[in-house]
């Protein structure tokens, strides 16, 4: 056989057990987190139709789906077609794709909420709150820290308009970041309209608001000053500028801000509505317990996406540079696309795999374990395995986690596999120790070693692990 | 927007709540048990090199590799080439397939294994004991039980010759059967080696060996007298049938069954070395404490994967039709292919997509909760919604699963939603409770309605949900 090359395809990754083992305790947090909070999970296929993703991602997206080639019989005609058509014809990337193919790997989680909820109408129950942490694939360059196929985690409450739905992001957002041990995070809450409105009543004119929301979107990077030159520069009038960088440095406790607010945006389309609403979502996010310093009303917050209707959020680690750890909004117009009709939804998105980089860097993943296995049994001959096996399975039926080394090799080497493993106890059982109905416990972290009776074993282990 | 078709892809299947409830219990079983036993996750990439796929399944399972079409400028390019060639030229499915993809959606958990021990030499210690649990791809032609995506679960010890590893295959089925509520299983032992040795000691000819076996693998089905006249029509003479089918009767204890054996088979080139390498299992299987009546030497077991070299295992529900719910055995010479030396290896598979329709046909799967919600906290008007957010959270401090419902619509509504998601219990918090400090607490399951303190709420349910 010739040389294959065995690393994973570019952007991919292998996931030995020592990756897994943090990643796995992160993602067991995270659905602990969301069920505590009655979201229930769902699982969708990798393969969708062609026709379910196209026209959803933008142009830019778009060529990023993975597509799949059709088998057999469908390829060769499909080759026909091709082979078939003039040389002047459509040869675009886009249009070989659907000859070749009619499905493509799954780019995001939303699409495929939407479309199952209108796949499922009579078996979901609305409100319908669920979480979902499955692999996504995009085309994308791969680069530090982004991968062709990795990890999305989406949390969404599909049905229902009541604010202390949206509260409940919030108070997610503060759960799984401080029980992951971010010390500094603060999750920035405010809403589309909101924005809008000041824009409104600071009058600007109706189409400088675009891009003037995204340069106020710069105001943590570049700071007021730099805010106001952009503003001027694409076209806001000085007076303009001033009113509204004056309304958008106005901070403190976030019903203060709405109170100071309330006057200024009457009679605008939105103001009204938004600020109601943002009252709703801090009374409820108050009542959720949520630490005043974990989050913030953030009048310059604008999250990207166009498809947010209301309320929006950002979780930021401030000072970190390491840009939103998660984040999320209502959209009422979205999970609707496949019923033509609107239904409301608010969700929040976790960045996973950025999380993983900076709790990495913020040393939160240090002092774990790297297997799961918690204890080692020893194997000294053919005549001790049986009372090595036997006691591996007194450990198991207490619940240890326990591996026998399978060949009778010198104690060392058993003993380096499982330090280097990582595992925190080896049971030593040879003869001499075999015939007094004793075992030797050695915790592979400090070294200590003591004899003790065989019938002990369990209850040593669970004691040494609990420590 | 046209309307599109939203189920999911052919063969594939969207798993909503209700369908993951009992499917992820069966799962996290499944880890827990593996775990117990020493082995650790790996996961390994959806797409893999069609270089490391190709050759693999043999020219049918090729035939239903998912093959990813190649991105923007390479598929122009493809295009270019296949445009260019001439009409007589190589327009196979498998021709126009390499000239469109490189990559391909993961086909088993077997090859990744092989390409990551390759990839990996100085990572990974041995011996390595894995399990995996992840879904693969074929373009199979979709019927019931059978998809296009499903999930594969692989328990494999990498590395060692002991025979103590091979027991273990049957102890984690024991356990995992068991522990999964089945009754009647037994898991069936047999080595390669040995039915070769009896082949060689009945005189069966060399060429008509692998015939033969066919044929003795269908012992289950058509019994004795079945397996002779198959024996006889493809060529064994009378003599032949008769010694042959007279050692395949032996049963009854194993080490019985390996004594009687044992002067049969003396000289013949394997049946030593099998004889040897059961009675270590057996002996093995014994001290890991495996009851007598779930295994058996079955000598007319055969698996039939040509790639076995030493003991196998197969799983069965004697009576139920069902066929194998997991199997395995030792092979010695695959995950070494990358690497072009031997690499000793033992392991099994779970069946988990059958596994789970024999629970449902036996009931197993009744009686277990259908969401992962244990709470339901209902909203009665805007005033009571923080004293509803508040009860929620001290539930969920405790461990309670709890969602709250969002709209202060009837109770009568409410209630529904809850017994209809399959949530066990409800707290029902109005003003005249709020005023008094109460909460009423209803059983969803019972309807048993009392009326508690809010500070008891916690306590309560946990005693209710541990009943």
């Amino acid at each position: 056989m010739a040389r294959i090359n065995t690393a994973p395809v570019k952007g991919t990754r292998d996931f030995l057990p020592r990756d897994l083992a943090p990643r796995n305790r992160v993602f067991q947090l995270m659905r602990e987190t969301f069920e505590r909070y009655g979201y229930e999970p769902l699982e969708t296929p990798a393969i969708e139709h062609s026709s379910v993703l196209e026209g959803k991602y933008g142009e830019e997206g778009e060529r990023l789906l993975f597509r799949i080639l059709k088998n057999g019989r469908d390829l060769e005609s499909a080759a026909g077609e091709l082979l078939g058509r003039a040389p002047d014809a459509d040869r675009s990337a886009g249009a070989l794709a659907r000859t070749f193919s009619e499905m493509a790997l799954r780019y995001d989680l939303t699409v495929p909420l939407a479309r199952v909820i209108a796949a499922r109408q009579n078996d979901i129950l609305m409100p319908f709150r669920r979480y979902q942490m499955q692999p996504v694939w995009r085309g994308d360059r791969p680069q530090r820290g982004r991968y062709r196929e990795f990890f999305q985690c989406d949390v969404d409450c599909v049905g229902s308009r009541s604010m202390s739905v949206d509260a409940e992001m919030v108070a997610i957002h503060y759960e799984v970041y401080a029980r992951l041990g971010f010390q500094t995070f603060v999750t920035q809450v405010s809403h589309r309209g909101l924005l809008d409105a000041l824009m409104e009543a600071c009058e600007v004119a109706p189409e400088l608001r675009v891009p003037a929301r995204t340069q106020i979107d710069k105001f943590d990077k570049i700071g007021a000053d730099g805010v106001r030159a952009e503003l001027l520069r694409i076209g806001l009038s000085e007076r303009v500028v001033g009113a509204l960088l004056d309304a958008l440095s106005i901070s403190g406790d976030p019903f203060d801000m709405l109170e100071t607010l309330t006057p200024r945006l009457r009679g605008t389309q939105q103001g009204e509505a938004s600020i109601r609403e943002l009252e709703e979502v801090f009374d409820a996010i108050q009542a959720l317990g949520v630490p005043k310093e974990r989050y913030e009303l953030r009048l310059s917050m604008v999250r990207g996406s166009d498809y947010y209707t209301g309320t929006i959020y950002e979780t930021v680690l401030p000072g970190s540079g390491l840009g939103t750890l998660g984040a999320g909004g209502r959209y009422d117009k979205l999970v609707g696309m496949f019923l033509g009709r609107d239904i409301p939804a608010v969700g929040i998105s976790f960045g996973i795999e950025r999380m993983l980089v900076a709790m990495a860097d913020a040393g939160l993943l240090e002092g774990g374990a790297i297997t799961t296995t918690q204890a080692l049994v020893t194997l000294f001959s053919a005549e001790t395995t049986p009372a090595s096996l036997t006691l591996a399975q007194a450990l198991r039926a207490a619940g240890v986690r326990t591996e026998v080394y399978p060949e009778p090799k010198g104690l060392g080497p058993q003993l380096a596999f499982g330090s280097n493993k990582g595992i925190a106890l080896a049971f030593i059982i040879g003869p001499d120790e075999a015939a007094r109905g004793e075992v030797k416990l050695r915790d592979l972290r400090t070294r200590a070693e003591m004899s003790i009776p065989l019938a002990e074993a369990p209850a040593q282990a669970l004691a040494r692990l609990a420590e």
